[in-house]
């Protein structure tokens, strides 16, 4: 089958590449659309040392097992579900796991690819494949609101519009907090506003928010976030900043800052705010292109400012 | 009066420093003993800037008010008690607070000193004064503990044996928590053990912590408590390091880890385990110097290894 492959000479797009076999537990999947994510782009630079099939966010067509002929989308991590994380309710931090397209198992930018039938869900009807295509990272938004827990809604600041930033500001929104988001494509985003979220282009002055989010994936991005966020304050990182850098510390211990690293989320909060359209991805659509021009794909996703770029399997 | 001065031509013992004068809401306070913290080593070294008297350990006889005769200890933050983090019961963390000899507020290494009689907390007959100079710093141990909250009790790794390490170790120990302390000078610390704190000289390999608590001092010690924190597990850090250091954050964002600065404490807690005994500062003190001689207290805290110098001032 067709599939595109990192391997240690680089990455390309082959055509015989084995198709996943059978296997229990397991559910093949044959995908319809797959999203290109910073974190393809940073394992394309050598992050995590992966080799084999790009991609992680997909909706497809389960093509064995109990949901054969549904469209589903499913989570990423492939936990062992015998450690102590895995009883602990922890899958997602299974030390044993592996993750799909990004380590140790094949991912979405094939034809075909195979993930723990456990993983999956049904994708409703009335959400179409474009928007399904975002479950994952919206999924990545909604753990913060997990995180932050019942009670907690208050003003925040979401540094960075990128794709994430925009799903978090959103995802905030609806579940009533009062988002004020800063980045550098306002003149793209006022659909953003319609959806109750502030924009600006510069850091507010004069105000220290308690809940700022970092989005940026810069590295600069923390420090940003430690001079606006005020004492006893809580920043969520969600940056997967693969570099070492240089940061000063000592903000967290005087203001008591309360700094939380965020990753992958929950499905079915993701479901839910698509399907009833409270999470809107129309407008975060840059590009749907066919499977065959994935390298472009690539190259265009990591041109800076350039929203979702979507590959189509036909 | 005598007081040991921090200018810009460096810090000296005076004997021309002004008493400070009666003042509305304050009480002025004759300083009996006066610990040397790594935060007045800093100062020493430009922190903050800082000009004036320095120390903020201290134990002293209210000289005038509704303590005046009384014993006391108190709370180093000087707050405005009008702005919105003082509305929020945030004191400590007050954007217009002067600091006890820190910030813009002279110290304890005094003859005498004035703090808001607020600040101040009375010391119980039982409390020697060799163990109440300690109060402050074990407040900060007590922050811990408070920014926890109950329930939270579990197997928890210390990084660090020096004087805030220590109270740190001991504080969670009776507070319920499992601890084990790593440090380099275990040879003299078996007197812990028999408070319930186990010791090592390495981090205990194959094992991950649900609480790790930085309190080396060092740049390093937070790189060190991120490998030994589980996933989703939590970091207090206690150091304050004024130096921007080179680090990588991703583990934070992929193990999902809370990491919570803790700096000043509540004085209450502390002055109830001194009382009940339930923390022991007895083994702690390095040598008590006179107060004529701190210059020589100095640079014996300054050196590696050394416990609490405390001056006394007869």
């Amino acid at each position: 089958m067709q599939a595109f492959v990192l391997d240690v000479d680089g990455a390309r797009l082959r055509d015989d590449w084995p198709s996943p076999s059978p296997r229990e537990g397991w559910t093949r999947v044959a995908t319809r659309m797959a999203g290109v994510c910073n974190t393809d782009l940073e394992l394309l630079k050598g992050y995590m040392g992966f080799r084999g099939v790009l991609g992680h966010e997909f909706v497809g067509i389960a093509l064995d097992g109990s949901l054969a002929g549904s469209r589903v989308v499913g989570g990423i991590n492939f936990a062992c579900h015998s450690c102590p994380a895995c009883a602990d309710n922890l899958g997602r931090h299974c030390a044993a796991r592996t993750v799909l397209g990004i380590l140790g198992a094949d991912g979405t930018f094939a034809e075909e690819f195979a993930i723990p039938t456990r993983n999956l869900l049904r994708v409703p009807d009335t959400v179409p494949d474009h928007a399904a295509v975002f479950a994952e990272p919206l999924a990545a938004a909604c753990e913060i609101v997990e995180q932050l827990g019942d009670g907690y809604e208050c003003a925040c600041l979401v540094l960075g519009d990128g794709k994430l930033g925009l799903l978090i500001a959103q995802t905030l929104a609806v579940s009533g907090y009062t988002v004020t988001l800063v980045g550098h494509h306002l003149d793209r985003l006022g659909w953003l506003e319609a959806r109750g979220v502030s924009l600006a282009r510069e850091i507010p002055s004069g105000i220290k928010f308690p809940l700022v989010i970092e989005a940026t994936g810069s590295a600069a991005g923390l420090s940003t976030a430690l001079a606006s966020v005020r004492p006893r304050g809580t920043v969520i990182l969600k940056s997967t900043i693969a570099v070492r850098h240089e940061i000063d510390l000592s903000p967290i211990v005087i203001d008591e800052i309360r700094l939380l690293g965020s990753r992958c989320g929950p499905f079915g909060p993701a479901l839910a705010l698509l399907e009833s359209r409270r999470v809107t991805t129309d407008q975060m659509i840059d590009s749907v292109l066919p499977f065959s021009a994935v390298p472009e794909a690539i190259s265009r996703a990591a041109t800076a400012g350039t929203l979702k770029v979507v590959l189509e399997i036909p």
